[in-house]
């Protein structure tokens, strides 16, 4: 996607791919199929390239330094990305800059987990894994301490968050460049089932035009301070507190353009992925304000059925208006394989109509 | 732009390009390098495919005929393409279907021009190749016997046509599938500077309801009548008739997307692009309707300095909203080298918006 939106710039890509069977790999030109794990496989993939930037956060802090020693500009940079690969990293430095985040600290076993439950509410408790997980991977919530040995079985900082009871949640997108100019999206609704990413509605509905603003200045500042170059996106938990009033919680950072953005290609006026290359390139930004009075973004999850071409045929005979995109990849149940885009005037139509297309493509609706 | 329009809909593209450095051989991955004017390199590069089509009309009608004959889906057929390629066997058939044209014959010498010009309203007569021109090559407009003379060199039959003192240029383009679905967009005005497409304006300002509605028909009973799959442009003159009505006159006929289509990339629900790949996959077809009140376009081309970089970051910073479409080609005197859209609710502001982008890029506006 991100090779798509670079198209019309006239931006070309140089992609290091797991497997020449990997999304991007499919529709790049340039490919070379290697380890990001792999030192010397990274250095001779970069040699003449402008800039390197990413898809995912995996990429070894260590190497992207040697990387930046050997004078390739990285972007982001290690110094911000470790910030998204490493929540420990994150949470230290978010206490530092002073962004809300939940209650948290490094906790050594399972009876530190105790302890740290103890010093607050009590159980349920939230323990990520602080390297390598995503969409709900490297995160248990435990209710004992006897459920809470499984996370320490990896051999990497545990870290301890207690579980919020949130109103809902949201995301803040923001891209910023080298030079520092930066642009927020909308803040938008975040709808998960079973950890993964469903439904994307925005702007988030009926969100307080004040704490909306905040929400968008706290993810600039966060973008700013962390030194991020690119596209990072702000995972917010939305919180009522005791007075009655809104409040968010930072829940986690990425940097790359993110689910929660990929209603912008079809529903702003500049996409995350066209603003992700242009802050990578250091150009000027586009344009982060929406098209539509609501887009909404459903994820195609791999159903039952490894062909999903009837059904392709089936939602685009019944909504015309409907923007689909596929990755490429081969249909396996829960697999993120694609999502779907709808925009209009009419929330309730907007979401039936997504929701519709991204079930029937996955097979749970027939009619 | 078609591999761009591809990616979402998962659709891989194998591209046979003249050279490696042709706009679509930098983006797309599996690209053959070969002579479309050779029948065997064809049909080592359609073996593998599920449909052939195209990005110009150039390709021999009998070479796509042998392609068909080896089983190969060709979209647009050669029976559809030939009133593409051919201005002779385009003018007898929409003569024969009473689709209104310029007068016009097919002219044996100079001395028949002279004649040609006498059975109507005399001298300036269009002379035309009846093959390989386009953007103005392969067309003369001349005011004597003498002037008439070149067109003949070539060795091509050449068609002559009066001259239209039209009120200005219009397009409609349509998208048909082979089962018969067809879609068309609204009716646009297209500005030429010295015989190439400068400016496009969507939908044409002031047209009158019923001469938009009528040139759709008419652009979408060509479609069916020659039996088109995929996008289909018709170039018309807007004409005055003598009791003060207006009509349209068809000037040429394009089957594939279109410089008088660019702009639905950014303004409309479906881009041309999109929709040529949706019909000649035979899949539905996507909404053709415009996003904005206003879209216009404006081509970039080639000015005195190679290097458009600087011209590049102006625009982008000036204008957040602009789309700008770079072809990555190399920058020559008066070749078309980009395109750039804008849209809105103020037809002044988008027209000034694009053309001064437009210019800047080419070096005629600087400040």
């Amino acid at each position: 996607m991100t090779h798509e939106a670079g198209i019309p710039l006239g931006i070309r890509f140089k992609l290091l791919s797991d497997t020449p069977q990997d999304s991007a790999a499919q529709v790049v030109s340039d490919v070379v199929v290697g380890d990001y794990r792999d030192l010397d496989t990274l250095r001779e993939f970069a040699r003449g390239c402008d800039v390197i930037t990413f898809d995912h956060e995996h990429v070894p802090t260590e190497h992207l330094r040697a990387l930046e020693a050997d004078g390739i500009p990285v972007r982001p940079g290690p110094d911000a990305l470790v910030h998204a690969q490493d929540k420990g990293v994150m949470r230290a430095k978010l206490d530092a800059i002073g962004v809300p985040c939940p209650r948290h600290r490094i906790v050594a076993d399972p009876e530190d987990v105790v302890r740290f439950a103890a010093e607050g509410d009590g159980f349920p408790v939230v323990l990520k894994t602080v390297r390598g997980g995503y969409d709900g991977k490297g995160v248990w919530v435990v209710e004992t301490a006897e459920e809470a040995s499984d996370p320490f079985r990896a051999g990497v900082p545990v870290l301890a968050e207690e579980k919020i009871d949130y109103v809902r949640e949201l995301a803040a997108n923001v891209v910023r460049s080298p030079h520092g100019q930066a642009v927020a999206y909308p803040v938008v609704e975040s709808q998960q089932v079973n950890g993964v990413c469903d439904t994307v509605i925005a702007p988030a509905p009926g969100l307080d035009e004040d704490l909306a603003l905040r929400a968008e200045e706290m993810a600039l500042r966060i973008a700013k301070e962390l030194g991020v170059v690119g596209h990072l996106a702000v995972e917010l938990f939305e919180i009522r507190n005791d007075d009655g009033s809104s409040g968010v919680l930072v829940n986690e950072l990425a940097m790359r353009p993110h689910n929660s953005g990929h209603w912008t290609q079809d529903g702003a006026i500049t996409s995350q992925f066209a603003n992700h290359v242009r802050a990578v390139l250091d150009l000027p930004l586009g344009d982060p304000r929406p098209r539509a009075p609501w887009t909404v973004m459903v994820n195609v999850l791999g159903g039952d059925y490894p062909d999903m071409y009837s059904a392709y045929l089936h939602c685009m005979a019944r909504d015309p208006k409907l923007k689909i995109h596929m990755y490429g990849k081969d249909v396996k149940p829960g697999r993120k394989v694609g999502h779907v885009n709808t925009y209009g005037d009419d929330l309730d139509d907007v979401l039936e109509r997504a929701r519709h297309a991204a079930g029937y493509l996955r097979g749970t609706i027939t009619e």
